[in-house]
């Protein structure tokens, strides 16, 4: 009934750093990081190895850096199972000196994670990743306003280029309905011969966990997933849904039960992620949730007809 | 773009009745109607026309009964446009009696729900609509748990034996997966060749949007949504994500998006509707959420591993 070439990979701390900027307590990410060990999900992403000189240590947590000093506290003592860790370079946002030979780092994947205009940035720092013992994902963002020829051309040279093991639809802005899934992975496939297609949806819409099964309707196997959701704006898909899809007998959902109860629940009072009319509209429309994100911590939240008319007011 | 065939209803007082034994109050119930009507949805479904035999008016709100009085202080003064109204009769707790003849009713439609056990009583109930003047709909609650050959059965009696418009699969647990509306809807054009199939889809694991999409790639041509998903336990299909998908150029967004935030938003402050885990589970479980929704309502509520052990306790 399951697949077994399908790899889950829980990016809880990773995306949902883009809702706090990455200032989540070592207590949270040690239980996050044990609860996925525990579960038996494939990687946990830990956080963004992205540039000092581009984000300030002073306005961001640690999670934005993921220094191998704070990955070792992290994962010290704790049981990693068949878990691997993984993180985030941004394309656009990371240096490939901040990568330690693979030997020397708690880390098993870099994810690198880019628009298609910064093609040849990512493949610089995913050929360097694997140059240095890692595994290696490209993750394409905000798909649904790439339209060909540009996106076929770079997935041409992702397929020829890297050694990455995945290369992801990533739906960042929560727009794309199950069509869209089907049309992009198969575009995929026809140029993605010697890796798989990844999944990283958003829930704008309500459809991260939906179109995640698209994707694997349609052959995708790199899923991504948070706990309860957990992400920038509306949120990812929820793991626990995925690893009830999924039904692989290695996966356990206690512990994400767990450190859902425990850990991700109270985290509501900080973080006001999921399913809210600014991010719909937002998701709707195609439009990066920022102006979603602004207005839902404006005073004005729950007028959502102002919200409304501002985002559709044509341009001049 | 849009398919001009598709009818929507929205069912927010009804099945958010569920949720609150049908206790909204009239301002409430107006502002909804107005909302719909001004939107241009096709109908509006007011609550439950059952019996006062087995429902007490003492304990439910006069939405469990839309006696005609209530109902015309309801729509007194108000365009309706081109929306319709409907009532709902449960199979086996409302009485043909209850039903007026439909040139001295506010209602257009009365939509029969059942489950495959009780689809004589609902063919009865149907056909007294349908002899008084009105439109009618068959509505087959948990379908996740109805197998061949009673369900095939009843379907053949439905297209044989009724003048519905259009006969529902009714995910009422939440427990379907994209691949089995598929099916089911596929099974019910088998049978159903004089009516439309409907999709109700709930919300338990975040795919009553996805559901119903998945509904009408398949051909479903009524579809239901509630005002911000409003229902029981999880919800239903959101109504403004299903208008922004269908993009049929009658419907108006903005009465949609004003009531949720002058109405439907405070509503928060009574009534839990949503994505929770107890619900999730009942959802993947394929369980009625009842066990959820008493969960929610103890103290225990975040305790979701103890909720999870309790209702997977293999039986004796």
């Amino acid at each position: 009934m399951f697949r077994p070439e399908i790899k889950v990979v829980d990016c809880t701390i990773r995306d949902g750093g883009l809702a706090n900027d990455s200032k989540f307590t070592l207590d949270t990410v040690r239980a996050v990081y044990q609860a996925i060990c525990a579960s038996g999900v494939d990687y946990v992403e830990l956080g963004y190895r992205n540039s000092k000189k581009m984000f300030s240590p002073a306005d961001f947590g640690p999670w934005r850096f993921c220094d191998e000093e704070m990955l070792r506290k992290v994962t010290d003592g704790i049981d990693s199972g068949e878990t691997k860790v993984a993180v985030m370079q941004d394309a656009h946002k990371a240096v490939a000196e901040d990568i330690l030979p693979a030997d020397e780092s708690v880390v098993d994947m870099i994810r690198v994670a880019t628009y298609v205009k910064d093609v040849d940035k990512a493949i610089h720092l995913a050929q360097n990743a694997t140059a240095k013992g890692y595994e290696c994902t490209i993750n394409i963002m905000a798909i649904s306003i790439e339209g060909a020829p540009f996106l076929d051309e770079a997935l041409q040279q992702l397929e020829e280029e890297t050694d990455a093991k995945a290369v992801y639809v990533v739906d960042s802005f929560g727009a794309l309905y199950s069509e869209e899934i089907q049309f992009l992975v198969e575009k995929y496939q026809k140029y993605i011969k010697t890796k798989e297609v990844g999944v990283h949806a958003h829930n704008n819409q309500q459809l991260a966990f939906a179109n995640t099964i698209e994707g694997i309707i349609r052959g995708a196997n790199f899923l991504d997933g948070t706990l309860y959701g957990l992400g920038r704006s509306a949120g990812n898909c929820p793991l626990e849904l995925l690893l009830g899809f999924l039904k692989n007998p290695k996966f356990n959902i206690v512990p994400v039960l767990d450190v859902i109860a425990k850990v991700i629940l109270p985290l509501r009072n900080e973080i006001d992620w999921g399913y809210h009319i600014p991010y719909m509209l937002t998701g709707i429309l195609n439009q990066h949730p920022l102006a979603g994100m602004k207005w839902m911590d404006s005073p004005r939240k729950d007028d959502i007809v102002a919200f409304y008319n501002e985002i559709t007011e044509d341009p001049e």
